[in-house]
């Protein structure tokens, strides 16, 4: 049994603390928001994010960002991916000794291009940091808590800190792997939110499952070569964090960044479709990052340009897909590596 | 400007008539029936096999094999696959020159063992074979006829005769690519639909998306596993034929294999799912091939052991999946080869 932290409350925070908690871990939930830790301690529910899941007892909320700092030496980090900057940096000065982090969120900054692992260890310093493990898979938080099978994946360079993680959560119904390629496993969750936009923009076009299928499996073709160029394994990316995650983002109607992409195939312009969503389209940001490591890498990535084209070019939706079917013949397996 | 034979007319081998006619060549379209023959010729459709579309003028019929045989020197195979065999040997008599024959069937022969390409070599003889091109990838014969973008793959051993195949069937709509793992191609083409199959029952059982994602991954990690064994190359499943197709495959209702998995998933019994479905569902067939490959590689697939128990050894689904959840822990990578 170990004493374990999770940073944020939203759904997928709250649904792996639940996994926690049940596997008999001394868990501790911290949130920004006192009147939502006090819902979690006293009804044990999380209404707004998790409507309806009974929360187990064991489970304690705080908000105080100091106490959730020395409860334990394993911190789960499920802030929003624009928060993690400012809540590690606060705990920074609550921090007096090393914590393994495990973090759950996807995204690339833009301009920095920092990967999100890059970016904790940019806030907080050596001395409190053990090491950085990525959990992460196809995992919606609302089937999680229904106790249906789900498979991830723990990443860290000392593949026995990712077994750490592993033990940690694993249960008859999380089944977790490992995994010692961070730069795969990151790369991966995060190029897949450019991809279900594509994939909604052709859905959007009413173009098939043909179109759609082309547009997934040519696009993890493109994240590959991006990724192993910036040193990933290429069979990270066929596992779970690459093609697993994809898959369910590209097929499922919970995806945001799917939703997006829907709405722009449909003819909505950016603007529209990001006041219509009313939060954060992850995917957008991501695809400008991604254009940027394209060039930084000299990697061609044809789908990431077209969708780059599409969000900031003001190009028709309709234009890009069809100039991507017509590009030169190639060879398939040349082209992927 | 080509003289091309396809032999069958149902939806797919139809649909690639029409993309053969529309690119300008002169394409002979073979069926059994001399009743759907005339129909083609005389009223330019296919109302069994295509219902709503209209037929190029330029693209002509015949229930005469020979005629067929004489036509072409690239023929192209699209008969179910247990024809195969039976249509290739009455074929033997009438050629009398080496033809090019591309197929386009999926499935693995119970027992023998054989791949469809063999299956072809065996029926036929080396006089008449210059080579065999396999075009398989996401391909629902009704999107290729709405024009909707659509990509595939043309395997052969001989790069050059799948750039023939290529260039043959390549348009603003049809997009070809080239690979010469004529292994990989077949075995990810017949395979996915032992992971149709599971993927259905996981849906019946009203598992999820993360419970599908995860056996749709790991699925393909078991076929690359099998695949790499008998010769083909990893990267070949994470193409347009390995996992472009699965995902297809498994998402799509019009996949009769992922609907058979669903009633099985529901509760039904192999023999009332066979009944129901009225047709062939040609994963059973494969779960029992893949099932004795399995054996004879030595290579371990969990997944398809565990579905060869629900069919063959009247084993309850749920206690097929849950166990698959259950087994060690593993590393992901060190698992995939």
């Amino acid at each position: 049994m170990e004493n374990v932290t999770v940073l944020g409350a939203g759904s997928w925070g709250t649904a792996l603390a639940i996994v926690l908690a049940e596997n008999g871990h001394n868990t501790l939930l911290w949130t920004h928001r006192e009147e939502q830790a006090n819902e979690i301690n006293e009804y044990h529910s999380n209404k707004k994010y998790l409507p309806e899941t009974k929360l187990p007892s064991n489970l304690v909320a705080t908000h105080n960002l100091k106490e959730a700092s020395d409860h334990a030496s394993i911190i789960v980090v499920a802030v929003p991916t624009k928060a993690i900057r400012e809540v590690c940096s606060q705990m920074l000065s609550y921090l007096n000794k090393k914590a393994l982090f495990v973090h759950v969120s996807k995204g690339i900054e833009p301009d920095s291009l920092l990967r999100i692992s890059e970016i904790i260890e940019q806030s907080l310093t050596p001395e409190v940091i053990d090491d950085i493990v990525i959990l992460s898979g196809p995992s919606h938080a609302e089937e999680v808590v229904l106790r249906h099978p789900t498979t991830v994946t723990a990443a860290c360079q000392d593949i026995e800190k990712a077994g750490i993680v592993q033990d940690l959560f694993m249960n008859n119904y999380f089944r977790v792997y490992t995994n010692d390629d961070i730069v795969g496993v990151e790369i991966g969750g995060a190029l897949k939110n450019v991809i279900a936009l594509a994939a909604g923009i052709s859905d959007g076009l009413n173009y098939g499952d043909n179109a759609k299928a082309a547009l997934i499996t040519r696009g993890l073709a493109e994240i590959t070569r991006l990724g192993v160029k910036m040193g990933g394994n290429p069979f990270t990316f066929s596992g779970l964090t690459g093609m697993g995650d994809l898959i369910v983002t590209c097929t499922s109607i919970h995806s945001r960044n799917y939703r997006a992409g829907n709405l722009l195939g449909k003819g909505h312009n950016l603007t529209d479709v990001l006041d219509q969503m009313g939060m954060v389209v992850e995917g957008v940001r991501t695809t400008k990052a991604a254009f940027q490591l394209a060039q930084k890498y000299e990697v061609p990535m044809p789908i990431t340009f077209a969708l780059y084209d599409v969000l900031f070019n003001e190009k028709i939706p309709k234009a890009a897909v069809d100039e991507l079917m017509i590009r030169m013949k190639k060879q398939e397996i040349d082209e992927l590596l």
